[in-house]
């Protein structure tokens, strides 16, 4: 269709709508009757409901009218998408690969170390879990930009949960085949959710209570590791008095506070001169290679260990060992890990689809989410047998990796294949490092999750959003992770309700030159037609609801009726005409309501007339066979439609 | 305004619409701006919030601008709203409310004595709860037509759950105390939601869920009464061998069965000529009472209790004795007690509400549902300091009450005085009334419960409130009556979720002859604008759906496009317009996600753009300023506003 013919179809239109409004014999003409959909079948519906739920994206798609060997191949690819882009492979993607997958190794190596400590495991299990896991999800994810590896959030979540249960001094062996149990139950969720496409799931995640659990989180974090940066050795509630009466006697040494001081400031500006100009973004990121790299030099060299500066001592030489057997697949803790795990894995996809969809999102790329969570999970399970914990997408090392030009996740292989390295060679290296230092690497790296303007956002536009920020933030930083992720979560969730139970409700006027009826709060020019009250839902009318939006409606004509009387000159309202385009769906208890409702006035001898329900609406109208208790005719496709038809009859009812 | 100015506007509007689409340099004149509602007071905003949920039905409007002695006359007119309708009382009224107390007196007593006895309480009891809160409700109570006493269900429940707790038999006296306690607490309950407003929280218990928790219950009762009727004697869970054996023995009466199974034929009959002819709805509600009097009668005569036909036997001559020392207001039960009201005196509320309700809307009075919780609540306060247990609207009773013609709450006063007659003279002619005629009665009464018809309505419109209503059935028919009640009450609320987390879209297409924009689903008549495509979304865009939604659009324009490409001569999709009117809210997730959409639609060169935001969305996208990211100008009144500003600008692209 071209211009001319739609401009003559609007033509024809408005010469038709202005004749009607002439010849109100002619009216059936114009006035266009309310659709019914084509009745469905049951299991049909029933289907199409499951579809939309589940399978929203259509996941089969592809494999339509496919042979069979070429359904195969697509099956692998839908597994393993390395074999799709792969074959798509060529230098100049490896060139910005091996660029990215330097710079982020050279980031999350000392990471690693400091996070597996927040996690109360030996150091090398942090290099472990970068060097596995990444492998992994090369082969498996769809991502091109995530960064993939242990990350601070979740490993304080692990240690602190994992604490709960075992003592990580004195039951360490116990706690580390607790902490593998638990990533074995991670990845199990993971892939799970993934399989069952109950992805949605994590949707009840809202931005608003991860960026306050975030933040809480971090503030945890830096709060921790004070002490570290103190030089305060580590105590935890469960240690004896003697351990706590030495590691007050070793606190406060100056040079740990020394070294860290100076070393966080370096950091910190390293940072500054990353946001400052974008050019410089690998400066934040191998700043602390860096510091981690001049430090343990300077340990070594005025051997400060022996001054009370806490060194990393011991972290084992060589790749990850099998696991397979500290995994407690049955017992008392089989259930404490699976229960450590569900936690700590919801946590983790979160954090990784949020990830993967922002940068998805930039580059123009669509990511399945419950493929992702499948590869994730892959990877979490691979990782528990291989001495990892749980690891995820940093956002951080993502965030870098995307600056640094990364084209496909072999970023994350070459960054894998550099721990490797690490893992089996340099690691006795890392002997002197202060652990002041890595408390200032982790204290950097958490600060950039406390986002302040997004909160500041929040509050800005919704005040609800920020009440349950708030409540995910103080709930974990004087509570508990756990608590916190409670408390944001009845917030969102009360939220909807609340919603749902008080719908907002409007009156509507005429947009003056136009057949337009809108909210008056909204569009204040707009006028009420006289002897009929318009009146629109805002929310599909269920039983939470359905008393509340009758006895609305009912208050709406009660005060019109008390302002028709005040004036002079007004006929009293005639009509009751309800906009139902916002009502998205009705239950039985909706429509006993609109029965009410249509009784009640019938007794106040106001007609009820309702404009625009939707298909559903529609259809359950039409089977409560409520349709034919107001009258066919009394239901209109638009509010001008249904006020032109009111008007006539309203003039002769006059004296 | 008279109907010439109306239809000279329509006529100015229509042929300005009609030249805009000449002149395109013109349009800016007749294209409407979105209005943003006056930037509110955050306090202001707060308190609208909260009146429009706590306070929506304003209960202090009448409060307003009166002296203070008013005000004092008015504020006890609120609580005792007798001395309101009081005022206006008459001798015509008196006849109506005479003959309709009487009625239900006659239909009470037999019922009363045995809903006592589902509550495993003396019969007595049963009489005392039709004396004392009968005459508080006329009191405090604003429905006109409930009539007030012992219900089947509720007295199941209590009977139910006071069991778990205290063998009736064994531990009679604590479990007496327990009731009392459960009752006061009910009360407690009642009136706190009430008072602190929270009214709406009974709204949760959807039709579909009551419908199935009757039905269930019914089928319950009447399975347990199918006991009493066979003449096996009552044996609870906890009995021991000595009382099995002895009912097992017992068993099988004979002459039990025979006038259980006679009277069972003429009850089920008087209701049938009830049902036949409104005229005769006296006939079903004093047939208890003949049944009641006949049976006792020729028990008497022939001694058919040496016969092994169970008899009341002993029935308390005498009004309520105080039971104010007897509540437990600390130990153990005291917390058992509360639990068990909590959920006793929810049942009760949703009962007496939806009655209330019923009536009113039949006689179009308003009915406070807070105010009514108080004067429920106060009721069974009182009630449980006098020896009554909970008490509240009967369905059955209200609907007679109704029918025989009351005008007022004085129908329950004279109830009530004849209860108290009864008590205080006729108990003791109750001692040889067969126990068979009470099962009789109360298999008679709740199989009214049973609505069959509703639940096929339910399946017929809604499937979901049907598996509600099945839920809720089975729950209490195969587990208890706590499990019913928390499936129905958890699929609703999934059902809800559901909505909020998977909304519908639909694509839109013009209407043929006028300016409308509609579901191509539901109008298949209507035609897709070649360039553009309008997409609706029909929900608040929360973060439980913000990415599906996202999502789903963009799918819908791949679908599109790729419909377009296969077709000849059609321009690509350069417009996105997404239909705003049903999106009655957005969160931070959901202004996220429109941004998601916009950076993905700019990356395709395809412009978005917004029709008819509602208020409160409008706000919010300005405090975002995503209204400045998408430009002021793409944000429309309407579609058709939308559409014809695409149109020019479509062509211009055109080669």
């Amino acid at each position: 269709m071209d211009r001319s013919t739609e401009e003559a179809q609007t033509k024809e239109m408005d010469i038709r709508s202005l004749s009607s409004s002439h010849h109100h014999s002619q009216s059936e003409r114009y006035i266009h009757k309310v659709g019914v959909p084509p009745k469905q079948n049951l299991f049909k519906e029933f289907r199409e409901t499951l579809k939309e739920t589940f399978f929203a994206d259509d996941p089969l798609r592809p494999f339509k009218d496919r042979s069979r060997s070429q359904k195969f191949i697509l099956g692998i690819q839908t597994i393993f998408p390395i074999f799709e882009w792969g074959r798509k492979y060529n230098l100049k993607k490896l060139r910005g690969d091996l660029i990215a997958g330097l710079t982020i190794a050279s980031l999350c190596i000392p990471q690693d170390i400091g996070y597996a400590k927040l996690a109360n495991l030996d150091p090398q299990y942090g290099l472990y879990s970068s060097f596995v896991p990444p492998l992994i999800y090369a082969f498996m994810g769809s991502s091109r930009d995530i960064a993939i590896g242990p990350v601070a959030v979740v490993s304080l979540l692990l240690g602190t949960m994992l604490q709960n249960e075992l003592d990580p001094i004195n039951e360490k062996a116990q706690y580390q085949r607790l902490a593998f149990t638990a990533t074995f139950f991670a990845g199990i969720t993971q892939v799970t959710l993934g399989f069952f496409r109950l992805g949605f799931l994590i949707d009840f995640l809202s931005h608003a209570a991860i960026v306050g659990f975030m933040g809480g989180a971090a503030v945890t974090i830096a709060l921790q590791q004070l002490k570290g940066f103190l030089g305060i050795k580590k105590f935890t509630k469960k240690s004896d008095i003697i351990s706590v009466m030495h590691s007050v006697v070793a606190s406060w040494n100056w040079q740990t506070i020394a070294i860290g001081a100076s070393f966080l400031s370096f950091l910190l500006f390293a940072k500054f001169i990353g946001k400052k100009n974008k050019k410089f973004f690998w400066v934040p990121a191998i700043a602390p290679l860096i510091s981690v790299i001049l430090s343990t030099f300077f340990v070594y060299i005025t051997r400060a260990d022996k001054q009370g500066v806490q060194i990393v001592k011991n972290i084992k030489k060589g790749i990850n060992p099998s696991s397979v057997n500290e995994i407690y697949f049955s017992g008392d803790y089989l259930l404490k890990g699976f229960r450590i795990g569900v936690v700590a894995g919801m946590i983790g996809l979160t954090e990784a689809i949020a990830i993967g969809r922002t940068f998805a999102a930039m580059k123009d790329y669509q990511l399945d989410g419950n493929k992702e969570m499948v590869a994730l999970g892959a990877m979490n399970v691979v990782g528990s047998m291989t001495s990892c914990y749980v690891a995820t997408g940093s956002f951080s090392r993502s965030a870098v990796n995307f600056m640094a030009g990364c084209e496909t996740a072999v970023s994350n292989i070459i960054m894998s294949c550099v721990v490797f390295l690490t893992l089996e060679f340099i690691t006795p290296l890392f002997k002197y490092t202060p652990n002041a230092i890595l408390a200032s690497i982790i204290i950097n790296a958490v600060i950039g999750l406390i986002d302040i303007g997004a909160a500041t956002l929040l509050w800005k536009i919704d005040k609800f959003d920020f009440v349950a920020c708030m409540g995910a933030f103080f709930g974990v930083v004087f509570s508990s992770v756990e608590i916190g992720l409670l408390i944001a979560v009845s917030i969102s969730f009360a939220k909807i309700l609340l919603q749902v139970t008080r719908p907002r409700t409007a009156i509507l006027g005429k947009v003056p030159r136009t057949t337009v009826y809108r909210n008056i709060q909204q569009y204040p020019e707009a006028t009420k037609v006289p002897g009929v009250l318009i009146v629109r839902v805002d929310s599909a009318i269920y039983f939470s609801n359905s008393n509340y939006v009758k006895e609305r409606i009912l208050r709406w004509l009660e005060d019109e009726e008390e302002e028709v009387k005040a004036a002079t000159y007004q006929p009293r309202i005639q009509f009751l005409i309800v906009e139902m385009s916002p009502v998205t769906d009705i239950d039985t208890s909706g429509i006993h309501a609109l029965e009410g409702l249509h009784r009640s006035l019938e007794k106040r001898e106001v007609q009820l007339i309702l404009a625009n329900p939707g298909p559903v609406v529609m259809d359950k109208l039409h089977a409560s066979s409520f349709t034919s208790l107001i009258g066919e005719d009394n239901i209109f496709l638009t509010v001008a439609d249904a006020v032109s038809s009111c008007a006539p009859k309203l003039v002769e009812e006059q004296p």
